[in-house]
């Protein structure tokens, strides 16, 4: 099982909706495909979605015509594909590494005779971000399993796992890894509605791996943090501000404050390139408002009346002061975040 | 609508477990059937499960032969109607004022030659519980109006409505005052998993009578309490302990504690029935665990794998320092509770 793989014609995602009853992949190749793919949650997570859209530019770029015109309508492709989704940073981060490698390599090519080959430069460049999510993956899960004992037991959220990255996951990371090593490990699961990316995707992906799990509704985690069941909480993010604030899957804060309470620690994971410099606090951070639909229907039936109104932030922002430490692929950062968030974002952006 | 209705010779109950896509009534005449619609949840919210607890009775006491058997028969029946959900402190209440009318009777009276009037003195005093329980919402709406101000927003958990009493609710009797009188509210309910009482129940009844609700997940309270949308946090209660710390719906606790976080006033509406002077803190409180499946599926359809493991209690404990107040029919009560709690217990025994 994969969330998203490469076959150089073709880009082939499995379809999260569907899960876990279904096990269905599909294929794209068009950027029109992959922004819908991107924009109904057949892909998500924000480094999935970062690789998607990389990929996506491949086919943006073939569908360009050479010439002085390539560039504009490649920013055109590239807006649009920003525009399937606004919180998680990690999609423009990786439109914009292939934008940039189009604009370098226009820079100091004769365009029209090599266009080719910029083709295959910008093929290895979604590639190479890829491969890259992949290694992530397992640096912020080592991080991460550092901060944890035997026998812990863990409230994670949503889903920021195999499913959310092309790797092991960036919050789920370290369960992959104990349990390679036989770290035990109890693993609490929020369900996550309305979208129940918890009951969906991590008990899932959880299950089929063979670790230790309990779901529970997203109601039942201070009963279970009140029992001394949780000694550590890790979600994933979708945008980090420059402060520390961390834009994350509704409910996340709620979590935190929870988790404050108890005196329960609370991790964030995330590739470094989910720090976003340009904001400088959470309220830079642009939420997500989904479909009230979303809420009311489950499995395509009605819960409330037909015409109730609702509303559904599909994200919220832990401040940085419920947040004990926000941990990267470069290094566990801990309060106050500003120099090692600044250093972090440094040190991806240079990679 | 009603939740619950006596027709002297059978009592009608409104299937709860249907709602809000049907509207079904039906006819109990047995103090099994009773104890199955308690169990089912067909009728739900403590003060409604007492009422029908005490009709329970009746059925028992009529099909109990007279004479010498007829109290341990009685209590027998009075102990299966109780097994039918442990946490709800108004149906061990309701049965007991029963069983203690029985006894009264019995004591002064000889037995055999008037089993009818015995039989119609029971019958009264479950109308009489029933008719207490209509003015008890009233009263504790008034007294939850109080605290309010005209353009409050205020969060609500669960379902203590006309659908949980049978009157006008307990912690959503001041929002039909409040209606009733143009004072405008903003009210917000959480959808409450895994029974999901606060859209199927909460959105529905208040919907119909024309309040201005939103519905939202119960992992959106925290985002909506940091918007400043809500003054007060208001909710039903199954169970006070003599200290204050009180069980109701599973999520209460989280609520409390956000409640608490945002510096929001956080209500327990309940009548003083509802205060159990024998359990002197939380920790004496049964809290019942429901089948996995009420996680697993919703409506009939799986969200998770078909085996996931799962936690399910029904109920959790909010500790009485997270509580501004606890309001009955009697009184607002603030901490420390003790002395409170103890006089309205008294007055409620009185009654």
């Amino acid at each position: 099982m994969y969330a998203l793989k490469w076959f150089g014609s073709y880009l082939s995602l499995l379809d999260q909706t569907l899960l876990p009853a279904e096990e269905v992949y599909r294929r794209y190749d068009s950027v029109e495909g992959v922004h819908t793919a991107i924009r109904n949650m057949v892909v998500r997570g924000a480094p999935a979605i970062g690789v998607a859209a990389a990929y996506g530019m491949v086919f943006a770029a073939r569908s360009c015509q050479p010439g002085e015109e390539f560039l504009p309508a490649l920013e055109a492709c590239a807006d649009y594909l920003i525009s399937a989704r606004p919180t998680a940073v990690n999609l423009p981060w990786a439109v914009e590494k292939m934008l940039s490698t189009a604009r370098n390599y226009l820079a100091i090519s004769d365009e029209g005779a090599i266009h080719e080959e910029l083709l295959t430069k910008l093929e290895q460049e979604a590639v190479r971000i890829h491969e890259e999510d992949k290694a992530t993956s397992k640096a912020i899960g080592e991080n991460l399993l550092s901060l944890l004992e035997p026998g812990n037991g863990v409230l994670t959220h949503c889903n920021a796992g195999a499913l959310a990255t092309t790797g092991y996951g960036t919050a789920l990371a370290p369960f992959y890894l104990a349990l390679e090593r036989g770290f035990p490990l109890k693993i609490y699961v929020d369900e996550t509605r309305p979208r129940l990316q918890g009951s969906r995707l991590t008990a899932f992906e959880l299950e089929q791996a063979g670790a230790d799990i309990t779901l529970i509704c997203d109601n039942m985690a201070a009963v279970v943090m009140s029992q001394g069941k949780i000694q550590a909480c890790i979600t994933g993010a979708d945008r980090i501000a420059a402060n520390g604030d961390t834009a994350n899957k509704i409910g996340t804060f709620n979590v935190a404050i929870l988790a404050k309470y108890f005196q329960i620690p609370f991790y964030v994971a995330a590739p470094a390139s989910t720090i976003d410099m340009a904001c400088s606090t959470g309220k830079d951070i642009p939420i997500e408002e989904r479909d009230a639909d979303e809420v009311r229907l489950v499995n395509g039936a009605l819960i409330c009346p037909p015409e109730t109104n609702v509303y559904n932030p599909s994200f919220d922002v832990t401040p940085a002061d419920l947040i004990t430490a926000i941990v990267t692929e470069k290094s566990i950062i801990r309060s106050p975040f500003a120099k090692g968030l600044a250093e972090a974002a440094v040190r991806s952006r240079e990679d």
